[in-house]
């Protein structure tokens, strides 16, 4: 089974994504929803609140997480990595994050070395995507900005209004004065409004969707890892899916209210309430 | 010592209205910016989390507490006051929540009996300002309205721009049509936009403010009950103003951000973080 672990709904883009790319496998989807939204909380806090979700992970013995979450990946993973996961014999549990794929796939891209984030307050704070794009090309110019409307406008399914464009564009007017020929989409729930980017950017901008940089980078990890990919269990038949499950801490009705609403994924009765 | 309570910032409007009309007593307002906003989760996870904060209280020996987040008083204090305020030998503090002064102030100011209310999500889906008001008068006609995008604007510092209007219009067009001579703002941020408010709606629509009435409640309730007022504490000179602790459960800078911002009162050293 591959977890997939997300502050609440917006992971959803990159379950689906995976799925997409590697039907046959199971997956466990945890979304934190009795405390989401990560992207506006102290790095401390986004730290506490993801190492409560990735020991749920570890207690169902998954050998496999993705950290669906740009603020989780960016403001918690790092530290996580450190304290559990590069001790051999602590653990030999995996969690790959959404902050490194997409910086390669973007890196990758960029003809003019200039490239634009779009994410929460948190994760543009913590400049995960310009550390990680430095490491890669130190000449790489990033630009990040925080969106904190975006997300409430997408749950509350208001992302193709003209509200919703307006405040966008305002958003973007000083990512179209940087002039980049990559945009970041730096949180999941963003992919929603792909078609608003492109149109409001124009041709010139390439807007890179975290979800399935994450999806490619999983099937390339797993064809590397084989002692990984021999512990997920997936339907014998690789042609046909494996199994999802689908957790979340607070209300399991929303819950499959956004699954269904933007994902065509999900049913009220297989999302089971977790305790975290 | 008068506590405030609230899901985050949005009660310090209540804080300043009972400053102003109650400047004397000393204050200590607590703001749950660790799990902020309340406005979008079950009913249970709001009575556990406004249990939390009603313990927090009683640990400090508070005498009165008030209950400024609608969302907290509309889905969790009836709960709380059977659990631990009806039993005198339980306890002898008191809670008074938003939702009964505010109801009685806009029953007194109806004409034509017809009220809206406008509020978070879980407010408007606890029906308690409708149950209120047909206590008080069972003629009258409550139409609620769930408005989740205005506190995201109004903590962006969006309020007054004209995409935050445009939306405000768009969940106001339901309430000019039910023609209230009454709108509650069921939400402590919104006094912040209430001009805005005023201009769509016209001179025909009293909006009725929660953190004034609110403060004016207090008022009568210390005068109706001196066995409680005679516990406070407060500034021995009584045209001088009291203390006022301010304390939160996540990022104190944030939290002091908004205080200054919204309400020109607070200063990040006096913030104090807490865990519940």
């Amino acid at each position: 089974m591959i977890g997939i672990f997300d502050s609440g709904y917006g992971g959803l883009t990159v379950l689906k994504a995976c799925i997409k790319a590697l039907p046959q496998y199971d997956y466990l989807y945890l979304g934190d929803n009795l405390r989401v939204p990560y992207g506006s909380r102290s790095p401390e806090t986004i730290q506490q609140f993801s190492e409560d979700a990735l020991k749920f992970f570890f207690n169902k013995k998954i050998p496999l997480t993705i950290f669906a979450c740009n603020t989780a990946s960016a403001a918690a993973l790092p530290y996580l990595q450190e304290k559990y996961l590069r001790t051999p014999n602590v653990t030999n549990k995996k969690v790959l994050g959404v902050i490194i794929p997409v910086a390669e796939k973007a890196a990758r891209r960029t003809r003019n070395k200039r490239i634009a984030v779009i994410g929460t307050r948190a994760t543009i704070a913590s400049k995960a995507y310009e550390k990680e794009l430095h490491k890669i090309d130190p000449s790489i110019r990033v630009f990040g900005v925080a969106a904190p409307l975006l997300t409430p406008l997408i749950e509350e399914g208001w992302h193709h209004k003209p509200e919703a464009r307006s405040i966008l564009k305002k958003y973007l007017a000083p990512v179209k004065d940087f002039a980049p020929d990559v945009l970041i989409l730096g949180c999941t729930h963003y992919p929603i409004m792909h078609d608003v980017f492109e149109d409001i950017l124009g041709p010139r901008v390439h807007v890179l969707d975290s979800s399935t940089a994450v999806a490619d980078s999983l099937a390339d990890y797993l064809k590397r890892h084989p002692e990984i990919e021999s512990q997920l269990t997936k339907n014998a038949d690789p042609s046909k899916p494996g199994t999802r499950i689908f957790t979340c801490t607070d209300s399991p009705e929303r819950f499959s209210e956004f699954a269904k609403k933007f994902l065509g994924i999900g049913d009220a009765t297989t999302v089971q309430k977790v305790q975290l």
